[in-house]
């Protein structure tokens, strides 16, 4: 609740874009918490902040445990902070208990997870684990043009004492905490969700070039209306990406319009496409009739595809699913697997090291939503869960 | 060209915003050249913006012309301001040939005729002729949350020494000269368009109500995506609205989403519809199945349609008519019958005064984009008839 402060919105969600001063805020709250239990913060060339808990074989490859800070537009106060903060609570455990650890735990704030600010999201993650490079990113710019370069030197003038590292390591495993964002746990009344993996995502940019004009003098049939054509080809893809199973996850949640008057035709019209399917293949198939279906209805305006992720389906490794089972069960938890409908940082760092992820409940799958809620004792349960697993991963210090 | 400096865009245009800085140095520059020829400036509530050559008889109504000096976001040099200028240039012959006229003549530049920064536009006119009131644009605001009243305030603190009238007066005649926005003259090789009429317009906004969700978890059979009824809402109306004759004039050229992120499903949406058509009677049958059309395709989401504007079809007088022809004749300059497609500050002069309107050519038809384009002899042209028109309806002075 205290850090659902940074970029609070009237309406009682959190607005907290990435490199933004409200993550700023949030990073120097964090950060103050981290150095009142010992820890060392550090950050690294693409935002990436972390808070490091020495264990006693300094040079052994570290534990990861985060998620990110930054939120949607109207986001709630758990997406992606739960993740953080219950990293923090368990090293706070550690520490308290006096739990010796052989190797050193890292919690992460991820930078720019929700891709709301700047596009793609997971930037942080992408760019730590390899998948991406600095060069991908930099000039990337948001809806004001500020560009990912500029932000990142934000960063470096708003925190000039922290250390900087070179970007990316070698990790010796990675757990992130997160809330489900759908509905299973809640219905099924169980309190853990061990993530089994993470359905597939393609996300496209669509760009639609007309010409504009006076809305009461130019006759149709001269028309290169951008608007009517951005519509006509979300209708088609709509209709083409229904499926009976509601498998496939389809959504066009950005269209910006230029020169967005009322009375002048539409000379540009672009919008994002966002779509999952947990079959590799089938995402591979749906995802490859995006360009010739959008030039089908692009009628007399042109159209740009350009695909902005492709990540296939994930399973995370067996050894890492048990051992969150196996700690929800000593603890007494109730806990079940479960598949990830939502993308999340551990989709990268699976790619360089085992990962695994552990989910709570939150009240009526609400997510993306200013209306997220989940419970005080869930979020625990969770947490203990958490500590549990890193400190078995961590390993004893003798 | 001097006037298409104040909100000059990079690429050859003008936005030039109604009660902008970009408007107020337009107004700056314009009142000094005014004042040079001996005119006297004064505004009024609503902000237009009056400049007035005193004839011999100051009792007597004036005769009014002008027409609007703000633009589309992306607009050209030419929409609006031709028509203020024109006005500026025929007083300035009328002043260097000391020819006396026995009514006040008045240039004017009505507030807000496009409708870009403040829906709806013509603002100024429809106030000074009480189509509507105060009240109902004060409380309007822009996208910035900035209000009509604050834009006022805003020019009452630009222009603290010009003299503000009450709204609205009797007038003796209003005459807009304006580019056709349209092909016919250029088509036809004519260069002065007596204008007969201006077809009718409705506008509306439709506001569609969805609610957020995470574009990866939530199924389909449980969405509410603002955006994709939106979508189709369009389509259905673009297919509704179709005829085969190229009459009927719709166009959506404005859809705001919220919040817009590409992984969030839409909560809201909200579009402007512009429809127009030169038979009153079909623009009332199109416009009545709007919140029906709407409706139908809303799918899981609520909508709401509200009518910004309904100007019916008008036919101006044939004096005036008549009058602007014989005066094109005299100087030797082609002058043709046209109907105005687009609407004009003319509309609302038209229910209080005779009123009429002359139009020169622009390449290729085109505006409401950058590219507008009229040439000096045309310009010259539709202002030498304006400049009789003005001294024959002002009357001489004895």
């Amino acid at each position: 609740m205290r850090m659902a402060r940074h970029g609070a919105t009237a309406t009682g969600g959190v607005n907290r874009q990435a490199l933004s001063p409200a993550e700023f805020a949030a990073w120097r709250e964090l950060i103050a918490w981290a150095r009142s239990l010992g820890l060392v913060p550090y950050t690294d060339p693409i935002g990436n902040l972390f808070l490091r808990l020495e264990g006693v074989d300094s040079g052994a490859d570290a534990v990861l445990t985060g998620s990110h800070l930054d939120s949607q537009p109207t986001g709630g106060k758990f997406d992606g902070v739960y993740g953080v903060l219950a990293g923090l609570e368990a090293v706070q455990a550690i520490t308290e208990s006096a739990t010796k650890l052989r190797r050193s735990v890292e919690i992460v704030a991820w930078m720019n997870e929700e891709g709301s600010r700047f596009a793609p999201g997971m930037m942080g993650s992408s760019a730590f684990a390899g998948a991406a490079g600095m060069d991908d990113y930099l000039p990337l710019r948001d809806a004001d043009g500020v560009s990912v370069a500029d932000g990142l030197a934000a960063v470096r003038a708003a925190f000039p004492e922290l250390p900087q590292r070179t970007l990316g390591r070698p990790v010796a495993a990675y757990i992130e905490a997160h809330i489900e964002q759908g509905p299973v746990l809640e219905q099924e009344g169980v309190t853990i969700g061990v993530v089994t993996g993470i359905q597939g995502k393609r996300t496209f940019r669509v760009s639609v070039k007309g010409e504009e004009g006076h809305a009461g003098t130019l006759p149709h049939r001269r028309r290169k209306d951008a608007l009517l054509a951005a519509t006509a080809m979300i209708q088609a893809l709509a209709a083409a990406m229904h499926d009976s199973d509601d498998l496939v996850k389809f959504t066009v949640g950005k269209l910006d319009v230029l020169p967005n008057a009322p009375s002048v035709i539409a000379s540009a019209a672009t919008f994002s496409v966002d779509l999952r399917h947990p079959d590799s293949s089938v995402l591979k198939r749906l995802g490859d009739l995006m360009p010739d279906l959008c030039s089908v209805h692009a009628g007399p305006c042109a159209v740009t595809t350009v695909e902005l992720t492709n990540a296939r389906s994930l399973e995370f490794p067996g050894a890492i699913r048990s051992c969150i089972k196996a700690a929800a069960d000593r603890l007494g938890i109730s806990a079940m697997g479960i598949h990830s409908a939502a993308g999340h940082d551990a989709r990268y760092l699976h790619e360089i090291c085992p990962t695994g992820m552990i989910f709570v409940p939150c009240k009526g799958g609400i997510s993306h939503n200013e209306a997220e809620l989940a419970t005080p004792e869930d979020l625990a349960a969770g947490a203990r869960v958490l500590t549990e697993v890193l400190v078995e991963l961590a390993g004893p210090a003798d």
